[in-house]
Parts: C-alpha cells; structure tokens; sequence
C-alpha cells in the first residue's frame, strides 16, 4: 500500500523519509498502490504476524529522542516474532503524527528505522499518515517461521526448566533514573537510561524454537510474563539466586531503594522466557553462546499452582507491570 | 497475536466483545499468544496487505454510532483490498480508546464487526488496546490474490476506457446534510446521511482483475484518484454527462447550492475507477449485472496530461479531498 494522504507535506514526508524505508520496491509497488503484495518465495514457511501501539505520555515522552521511539516500536514487534520463533520479514507503520512533527525528528526517526531495518534484515511495506495531538504509532510485523513448526506460550511439561535470557530489570532501573527516583553517578546513570531508550530484541527465539516447549518476551515482567504462560494449570519454583541481573544491577540493589524483588515485574525488558525439556539445556546454551546471549536456569515447573521461590513463599501478590492501567 | 494489555478491563473487552470476531480460533490461539500465524492454504494464492488509521474528528465524530465506526474502519479497507483484485481474508484491529467508550459501545462496535465479517468472509487475526483522549482506529488487512495476478493503479494505455462502479457523491452529500449546509426533506435527508454513515466497498473489483488494466478505490473524490492513477503520464478525456450520479443526487443538485463539480473531488465514495481496454467492457459490464453493481463508462485515456471534460476545458483546478489536510 502507498501512504494514504496527499498534500505536499505528505508527499514530502514519504519521498524524503520513508520511500528509502522500502527494499521491496516491486511488491509494494514504491507506495504508489493503495495495498502492497506479501509472498513468501521459500514454500516451507508459514507467515506470523503480531501488531503493537505505542503512545506519547505511555510508552515514550514528547521530547524523547525519535531514535528511541523507532528502536521501541520496532523492538516491541521484533521481540514478539522472535518469541513466536519466526524471523523477522517486513512490516507497516501506521502514524498519527501531532503538529510538533519536523523534519529533523522525522529525519532521525527514519535513519534509524532504516539502521534497524538492516540490522535485522526486514523492510517497510507501507502505511498510513494521519494527524493527531498526540504522537501514536501502531506498527504490525510480519516474520516467517517453518510451514510445520508451531510455538506455543502455554505448553509445557512438569519438571521442564524455566531459562531466561539476558538480564533482567536494566530497563526498569533506566526509567527510575529519569524519574529522579533513585540517583547514581553519571557512567551508570547512561548505561541504564540507554537500557530503558534503547531496549532491544532478543533475536535467539527463531533459533532455540524447535527445542523449547514454549517461549514468550517479557515485556509485561519476569513473574507477569511467566504468570501468563502458567496460565493456571501449572506452577513455577523459582530459585531467586538464579535471577539474572548484571553486576552493574548488583551496584543499583546495594546503593539504592531498589530491591530485586521490584525488577521481577518490571516491564519492558525484551528478555526471552524459555521453558524446555532439560534434556535441551545444553544445546539452548550452546545456540546462546554462539550468539553472545547470556542463558540463565532458573527454576523449573512443578505440579502446584502459583509461582513459588526456593523458600516456596507464594510469589502471586507481586503486581505485573500493565500498559493499559 | 493476542490483545495485549491485560487488567480487568482488557480481558473484559476480549472476552466478551473481541473473542467473537476470532473465528480461527488455532491459528490466533485464541487470542492467548502475542502473535498469530496467517497461511494460505491454497499454493495458488499470494497475500495482499493494506492498512488505514481513522480517527476522532476527522474521519467521524465522538457521538457517531459505533456500528458506523466499524462500518468505516472495515470499508476503507476492504475497498483498498477489492481495488487490489484481491478477496478479503483477515485483519488486525489496534484501537487506542478514550475513556467515555463504554460496555454499550463495545456491544454495537463489535456486534457490527461480526456482521460485517461474515457478510465479506472474514476474520479477527489480533490487535493491541491502548488507551488515548481521542478514539482511534488503525486496522491492517489481508486478502489473497491468484499468485500471478498483479494489479495496477497506474498501468494502463492510450484510448483505454475508464468505467465507473456506482454513483458518486452521496456521501459527500450526507456529510453537508449533517452540517447543516443544505436542507432536504427527511426521507432524502436520512438516504444520503447513511450513505456518508455506512459506505460499502464494491466488491466486483477481484472479479475484474483479470480484465482491468488498471484499477482504483475513490476514497479523494473522482477526478481526484483519477489523477493520482494517471500519475502525469497520460490524461482522461471526460463526459461530463456520463458521470455516474443518481436520480436523488440529481434532485439535489437542482434544489440545492451543491453542484455535479462540487461532487466531482468528493470524498469517501468508495466507488471503483476500472481503467480497461474497451474489449473487455462488455465482459466487465456483465460481472457489474451479476453483482447488481451499476457501470458506468465516463470517458477514455488519452495522449496529453491533464483531465479534460467534453468542451477540453482542463479541470485540474478542482481540489481533491485530502484527509490530512
């Protein structure tokens, strides 16, 4: 499809920003058609798609760098494809763009699109401009994944071990700095905020698929996420030493107000849960590695409802993180 | 994918509003993973793709009934699929919602969806529910097309006619009956008001793929699409007599300040433009009878730019609707 509305602003908004956004020139017609074609040449792979929103004053600031805003929109679809094991494929952006909008934002905006775009090898199929008083955007990704594999969030088996990648909390600990909740120097002060600005997806998913009962992203929380994938039929132990947080979250948690237990449900980090046979630990581990991933065991899912730690203290009461409250 | 937010609310609208409109229930997993998988069954087809964003005060306002909100958000887009030659197959709903939408308002927005689905054959992938002052909609849509079939907006050549599904300018109509620009009787008055309320796609557009050269939905008024799929190439010479415009619309124009140029560049028609060799109008004009569509052929491609009527006077002049303007 092309970008639907037509003065000259507009015209000017996809000729000089986001025309160079599509690598598919062919299918999407170079956003002269109304609708563009999505074929998938390789007849072994099935189409996923996944759609998220973000909004001004909830998931990002006005004045927020544009860059950040587009590493979020894309991370937020990315790592829900990743979670559904596919492979990044191509995606449309739907803009409400409100009057502060200029062309040095969208000039940034769209240079790190496209710096995400070739990073992960996928490219825009079109859109939709339109105008608002505040900045949304909703973008839907699609990825591809093999025609005969399915990735559950839900199925999982007594005794499979609960892994998680990356660190988690880092995201959290960023947005507590902006909000001048918590104060630490300079050096780590930008290292967290970058965390929360520029999250990122992890791109393991596709990989470790076919050897994981069930995975999902965390974006909602470790416990919120992991409480979902429960989904009530069965429970989780969870070994609290074996929560991954790095050494400069160590610092945070010994210098702060900030207890491990508030980075268990907080939001946004893009880590991937992944509950699997043990007998696939290693071979996780090794895919991990190859792909300088840290993976964490921590825990494994046992026959009691509720998610329990070591103490076997029923964790339910900790709150997930809610975009839409 | 699922809808992601995730409160009390949020399961309320998906479980008693959304779950419905779901009607493959495996390959969304019923709405409980963060993505859906999206498959043709048939090797013969390819997916096509278009997306549309409507929003508050622009393209309807707060106290509009909800079945005509769902009405719009799903026409602007089947529209752009037919116009695609292709038939309609899925969507993705992203409603970012204020707080005055109430249960009521989800009962007849969603009840409408259904009806509509089932009328045209198609389903609820997922979506994203966020919240916002203004009520907005964006909704990307998916139909398939004969794998080798590609269609045009602006392929087509000299002496090729250009034909005309329905009648133009009602709705543009209703919309000036609802400001109160003109006054008509109430059984006209309510005619036109539901045709601006409840536009419908024309569906003939996939049955005459194969016999267009080019084709085109009229959501910025005729002469407007019609010059954006002449694109500065080649020009239309138009039969000012031949444009499609019913009988109550001609009451109208003779009883009121609107007249056939104001109808010309009006927008939301959602009528067709084919562009067709004239070899194959009579084939066109039979698929039209079948479907009790209306055809109607207005003039023909010709070799100087511009859009000219009967008399050459050059109509540019005449503004398009621009909704982002």
């Amino acid at each position: 499809m092309k970008f639907q509305k037509n003065n000259l602003t507009e015209k000017i908004i996809i000729n000089n920003y986001l025309k160079k956004l599509n690598f598919d020139k062919k299918g999407t017609f170079n956003f002269d058609n109304d609708a563009a074609y999505l074929n998938l040449k390789n007849k072994k792979y099935k189409f996923t798609v996944t759609s998220d929103t973000i909004s001004e004053n909830i998931d990002f600031f006005k004045n927020d760098n544009p860059r950040s805003i587009a590493q979020k929109i894309t991370t937020v679809n990315l790592s829900d494809l990743y979670a559904m094991g596919a492979t990044p494929h191509s995606y449309i952006l739907n803009m409400c763009l409100p009057s502060y909008i200029n062309s040095k934002w969208l000039n940034d905006f769209s240079e790190h699109l496209k710096k995400i775009q070739i990073k992960y090898n996928f490219y825009l199929l079109g859109g939709d401009l339109s105008k608002s008083d505040k900045l949304i955007i909703s973008s839907t990704f699609f990825g591809y994944i093999d025609k005969n594999l399915e990735v559950f969030q839900n199925k999982f088996n007594i005794d499979d071990e609960i892994l998680v990648s990356g660190n988690i909390g880092e995201s959290k600990i960023g947005l507590e700095i902006l909000k001048k909740n918590i104060f630490v120097n300079k050096n780590l002060s930008q290292y967290f905020i970058n965390k929360y600005l520029y999250p990122s997806p992890c791109v393991i998913g596709s990989k470790v698929a076919k050897l994981s009962s069930s995975i999902k992203d965390i974006s909602d929380g470790l416990i919120g996420d992991l409480n979902k994938m429960l989904n009530n039929k069965l429970g989780a132990k969870i070994n609290l030493n074996k929560i991954p947080i790095s050494l400069k979250t160590k610092n945070i948690i010994n210098n702060t107000n900030i207890h491990l237990e508030n980075l268990l449900n907080a939001g946004d980090d893009y880590c991937l849960i992944i509950i699997s046979n043990k007998k696939n630990r290693s071979k996780i581990e090794k895919i991990a590695k190859k792909n300088r991933i840290k993976i964490s065991c921590i825990g494994k899912i046992i026959n009691k409802r509720g998610i329990y730690f070591d103490s076997l203290i029923n964790i339910n009461n900790i709150k997930e993180y809610d975009h839409f409250s």
